[in-house]
């Protein structure tokens, strides 16, 4: 079996097992290359239609990214090539993001988190991780998803009700422009106008479900309001006079942590034995976390060391650094800048891989670290 | 013996072993409680003078400070009445300050610490311990302290070579405005303007060291310039202005450590027991350290090893986002905010308190670990 795989993804040394292996640079990828290979495993740059596949071998794609916006997946099915994406491998990954921002919110504004109203709007893979750390946390939470209310019932809100009665609105959503619920600037200058005094608002989903300039916009008339964006409308190119009126503000980099890199292609090489009925060869493994351990002494409080764990693992503030020194030069330069800061990307593990010790543990304490995902 | 005592000092019941311990507020300590008091131990709001002391029976006086400025020491000399200050009891927490503060600075910058030029002003009991961690950190660094150069001789240099050579200038000397060497705007608008480019300014030492007028000038004209302040000229009045313009901005908290001000009880204690030539019947105990321990892999990097250790037990960014909070409404209201930030200060400790452990010890982790001063 013939494996063509895009050379920037990790860990694909798995794969080498159940056939010959060959890396190429993603973006080269083109009918030429790909030859005979009977699988082809690529990253959201390559665009996998009927261009690139009329004609070849290819039984199987497999993309380590959650999104499938660069695959034409009706040819794929009637081709009958069996194909495979990484939902939700990134999630955890925007959680610590989210949680590393709410702590910088909360030390700057002064208050305590479990005083906040959370808002998660969409509880996809990344929203409902989300709700079950903050709700785990003890923290109080509504949930606006629209489509899963439709298709389950249970305890949501709509959007109206939400941004009435919380004072954190954290938005998980795709980028829709068609169907029931459309999101493209689902927080528009309405919305906006309703947001409570002190509100926070955080958007790690797709740039456009805000109305980048009517929060722009806001913000100068508002600046009691904190917002932090990982996304953009238009980005690679940003605003730059948004980027500057954000409390925190970075370069599509929420999910960006080792693990979820990894995730994906283990999700992908799962499907990939499935579909071949084979048995997986080998587990993934997961390098050793640099910052292994952290002991604790039982009389430390849950806030404090909610703020130690997390941020020894991830602080947003060390993105936002690098994203402010990118936005320098004119539109060409900061839109090969932005690209960089994401390309570059330094390593980052996610909160559970942490281990904690405490050496008197409370319930408290062990509560809020089980909440984390942490094992305890 | 009867000790009167200054409720807000810590750990006083050591004290208590040796005599009869009464606590007053240290503001209404007046002739009248005194009474017949052989011992007085008080912090810097007691006035300790012949107004204070005349006709009564105080043999021995201990101030838990570093500064004597409340103390009438010729008077006390004159009476034959021994005296003890705490010199230097809490010149580490203004190291572990220094440090936050450059940590926060080489993220916003995006530069490296390592390579970095440190001009350290003053080398007394903080200046001094300074020099040793960041040389110990393998970091280049000139010292500039002329009353010591003097006495001593040795590897100083002047301050005009120091600001020429150095792109990162803390400030660690008294405030003088007498002798040969007076330091009362030591850095005005003649040296800043020799700072170099992308240059960092520290002052924790006291406010008027620096010009503050010509600084808030100088750094609307050098932008590339950032400058970490934790004194001010008039505090507990502060130039809103000034305090917006730096990166990082506290309210004369650097040396606020608990250890520290346990170590100053410890050490007017130690001179009570000499004074008295009495034994001293305990060791001070200081609390158990709440993140008792980090764990590391050999692998990790000594910078990040370094940031996750200084941040995990002090991260001024936590100050400066209080004291940005206190700069608001009328002179009055912000004098009264800036005390009461001081007065209801957090619990912090020492980087030295920590506990840490490498999996696979590298030479470089140990020799960055034992820099800060952590046992290891
Ligand atoms: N910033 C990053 O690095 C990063 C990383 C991962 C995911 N994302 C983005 O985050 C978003 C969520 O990702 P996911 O993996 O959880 O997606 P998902 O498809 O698993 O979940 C999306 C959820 O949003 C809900 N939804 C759809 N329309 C809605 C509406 N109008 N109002 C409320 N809810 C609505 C859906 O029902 C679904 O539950 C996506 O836009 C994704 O591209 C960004
Ligand atoms: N911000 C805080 O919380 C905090 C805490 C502790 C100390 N401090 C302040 O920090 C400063 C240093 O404290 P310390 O305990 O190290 O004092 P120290 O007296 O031990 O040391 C001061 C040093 O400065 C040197 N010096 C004097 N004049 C000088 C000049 N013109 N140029 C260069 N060096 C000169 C002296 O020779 C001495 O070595 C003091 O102003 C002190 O009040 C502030």
């Amino acid at each position: 079996m013939q494996i063509l795989a895009d050379e920037n993804i990790p860990m694909l040394e798995v794969f080498a097992r159940h056939g010959q292996l060959r890396r190429v640079a993603g973006r080269s990828l083109d009918r030429a290359v790909l030859g005979d290979a009977d699988v082809l495993l690529v990253r959201s740059v390559t665009q996998v239609d009927q261009a690139l596949l009329a004609g070849s071998q290819v039984k199987f794609v497999g993309t380590c990214t959650i999104g499938t916006d660069h695959l034409d997946v009706d040819y794929l099915r009637q081709e009958n090539i069996g194909w495979a994406s990484a939902p939700g491998c990134n999630a955890r990954g925007v959680v610590d993001y989210i949680l590393g921002a709410l702590l910088t919110l909360a030390e700057r504004d002064g208050v305590e988190l479990a005083q906040r109203c959370f808002g998660v709007v969409g509880a996809g893979q990344v929203g409902e991780r989300l709700v079950q750390v903050l709700r785990g946390l003890g923290w109080q939470v509504l949930v606006c998803d629209p489509p899963r209310q439709q298709a389950e019932g249970g305890d949501y809100v709509d959007l109206a009700t939400l941004l009435q009665r919380c004072d954190v609105i954290s938005l998980h959503t795709p980028l829709t422009q068609q169907g029931e619920h459309p999101t493209q600037h689902l927080m528009g200058a309405a919305q906006l106008q309703v947001l409570q005094q002190g509100s926070w608002l955080l958007n790690a989903s797709r740039g456009a479900v805000i109305d980048n300039q009517a929060l722009k916009h806001f913000l100068q008339q508002r600046p009691d309001v904190r917002a932090v964006l990982d996304v953009w409308e238009g980005e690679p190119l940003v605003d730059v006079e948004l980027a500057q009126r954000c409390d925190i503000a970075t370069a599509h980099i929420a999910g960006y942590s080792l693990d979820g890199k990894i995730r994906g292609t283990e999700q992908i090489y799962q499907a990939f034995c499935e579909y071949f009925s084979t048995p997986p060869q080998t587990a993934m493994c997961f390098p050793e976390q640099t910052l292994q351990a952290l002991l604790f002494s039982g009389d430390t409080s849950v806030a404090e060391a909610l703020a130690v764990l997390c941020r020894a693992v991830y602080d947003p503030r060390a993105d936002d650094a690098a994203f402010r020194l990118s936005l320098q030069g004119d539109a060409q330069m900061r839109r090969a800048a932005f690209d960089l800061v994401r390309k570059n990307y330094p390593v980052r593990r996610e909160i559970p891989d942490l281990q904690v010790q405490l050496s008197q543990p409370t319930a408290a304490l062990r509560q809020m670290i089980a909440a984390l995902g942490i094992v305890f």
